[in-house]
């Protein structure tokens, strides 16, 4: 268990995918269009009758003049029913995001542990609430694999007052087995150890997910997105849940009103389409499939994914992650996420791509194809 | 100065004007229209070109499926314009609500200092950190006077980590004057006491704020709201000025994303409306001015105000304000909001009217006219 510095070589910046308007100028791009493969975002957009409603809400001025309903209830109601869980059981914050800054204040942890690579978030929310952050190393040659006895050890060593798990992993894409992490949650809990357990890509695996037991567990705190696998990011939109006296402790470390009425109104719409949901998830399954296959086709060792994206070793010997990664910019105008500034991860091999449609992915994988061969 | 515990009698719940669902059930009115009075939001709505951006941007499912811009470059330019500050001194949140706490954390506050009564966020920011809360009372019976000399007292007496203002006060209305402001900002970092200086209502009266001096001085946080006085605080905006450090550790309590980019493009539309801003400070004015003083021909007393709400206190030996309070809202549809939860009010004696349209502002008059009366 390395301490609190991050790894040499590593940026421990706060860097995230889909920052298009910085990249453009960067490279001195103003006005260009970048196709977005940095940020895991569902290709479909909003399903339709949630795009109605914002689309409806927002042309109405009363609504807007309004605060929004402090207690979501609406929203509340559609993920109680969905998930089959107490209203008393989940908070609705900004995004997941905001949500794992609010439970690591909310637990008021002065420990962390965290296996990297990780969300750069992870970490920033614990620097910005004074706690410190211990990582936990995963192995790219062991796909990413997570050695519970090994995590389980420094648990019952240190006691930390939070671990951090990613299910499925970013920026791998690997899929735990929830047995696996019951049994973490298991040990942790003996120790005094909290779960935040970030099932921010869940949706597309979801019968792996533990959102509906950490409704019952009293360690666990599940995070949810909603704007990522309904495609609307912009909207800032996601929930936590756990047992009602633990979420009312996160939400006391919100304000009365963190999320926009579009949102609210919106995200409730688009958890009705049950259509979108089994249609992303095929399609997502499928595309997954073939684009891993073309980019192994092309040297690149790419890991096991459950998630919308794929983590990519570029091929050895040859250019770098950032080379590949600048040119996919420059000269095919696609934005893919340089994992460089992932704490944990070698420099300069890594890049991840999030599932886009089937066309997007094949001028993805043609562009690689004429970078490697050196035909730009 | 009283200590951390509420005065008796009175409740430190989280309430809030602009609970239109929540009164709505608790009176069994399910399918009424309220007219609200109870928060402070500007009655014109949206100025014209930000309306129409919003439905633009909301029906470009393109944009939605984009993170947010994390500088949000466009909204930070027209603030950095319009007040003439450095960029880098502006911090963007989802309305002062959450800029208070972050500003709470920011400054890794353990004490606090405040004028009550006060909005009820300020304590519970405070609570949600882990800062003990000091109360200084000021008198409804001397027009809520802040006593300077009794006030920077108590700042050289115990050098709290934080003094909170907000100028106009809510829910009084009154403006203190800024060189008051100034001169306790001075005693204040003397003691290495920060303001934090809450103007959710300042642009009212946008001659009395201290804003660009903010971007200035090392020990005052201001805080703007932007969806009030643009009518759309279903929108979650507001923005912080401070200098560049002091503003970089707010930023740091926040995700990277806290608005939406409908909220940041809106808002920077609104703000390019000159028009809007002139029209809607004079007809809040002449409303004000006409609905204080029918109000005071009705036998309330009216506490001078310079924001777009006015304090009542209800006439003595009658109906109590929560009678009337409740007749507004049963009888007439109009709901104001009940003083009774604020810290440092006498209970049963004190509404709060926003101003709103003439002929709303009218009716309201009309209503407490026949409830006074005993005609309902």
């Amino acid at each position: 268990m390395t301490k609190e510095t991050p790894s040499q070589g590593q940026t421990t910046t706060r860097d995230h995918g889909g920052n298009i308007q910085q990249v453009l100028l960067e490279f001195g791009l103003r006005d260009r269009q970048l196709m977005d493969f940095s940020s895991n975002v569902n290709p479909r957009g909003l399903p339709p009758g949630a795009a109605e409603r914002i689309a409806r809400d927002a042309a109405n001025l009363g609504l807007l003049q309004c605060y929004p309903d402090v207690r979501a209830l609406e929203l509340r109601r559609v993920l109680s029913a969905k998930h089959q869980i107490g209203e008393d059981c989940i908070v609705i914050g900004a995004g997941a995001a905001e949500l794992i800054a609010a439970s690591i204040r909310g637990l008021r942890a002065r420990t962390c542990l965290c296996p990297i690579p990780a969300f750069s978030e992870y970490r920033f929310a614990c620097t910005a609430s004074g706690c410190a952050f211990d990582i936990f190393q995963l192995k790219p040659e062991e796909d990413f694999h997570l050695d519970v006895d090994k995590l389980c050890g420094y648990l019952n060593h240190k006691a930390h007052n939070v671990l951090i798990l990613n299910n499925p992993h970013n920026p791998s894409g690997v899929l735990y087995p929830p047995d696996l992490v019951l049994k973490i949650i298991e040990t942790a809990q003996r120790v005094n150890t909290t779960v935040i357990l970030d099932e921010a890509f869940v949706d597309y695996c979801s019968s792996a997910s533990l959102t509906r037991e950490a409704a019952q567990i009293p360690s666990v705190i599940a995070l949810r997105s909603l704007t990522k696998f309904y495609g609307c990011p912009g909207l800032r939109v996601g929930f936590a849940v756990a047992t009602p006296s633990l979420a009312a402790g996160i939400t006391a470390q919100l304000q009365p009103w963190p999320v926009t009425v579009l949102a609210l109104n919106g995200a409730a719409e688009a958890l009705r389409d049950g259509e979108f949901e089994i249609a992303s998830v095929e399609s997502n399954e499928r595309e997954r499939a073939r684009v891993a296959a073309n980019l192994r086709d092309l040297g690149f060792r790419v890991y096991p994914s459950a998630a919308n994206f794929l983590l990519m070793q570029v091929p050895g010997a040859g250019l770098s992650a950032t080379q590949i990664w600048s040119s996919l910019i420059t000269d095919y105008s696609i934005y893919l996420r340089n994992c460089d500034s992932f704490e944990g991860l070698p420099v300069g091999q890594y890049l991840r791509t999030a599932i886009r449609s089937a066309a997007e992915n094949d001028r993805l994988v043609e562009a690689l194809c004429q970078i490697l061969e050196g035909r730009k």
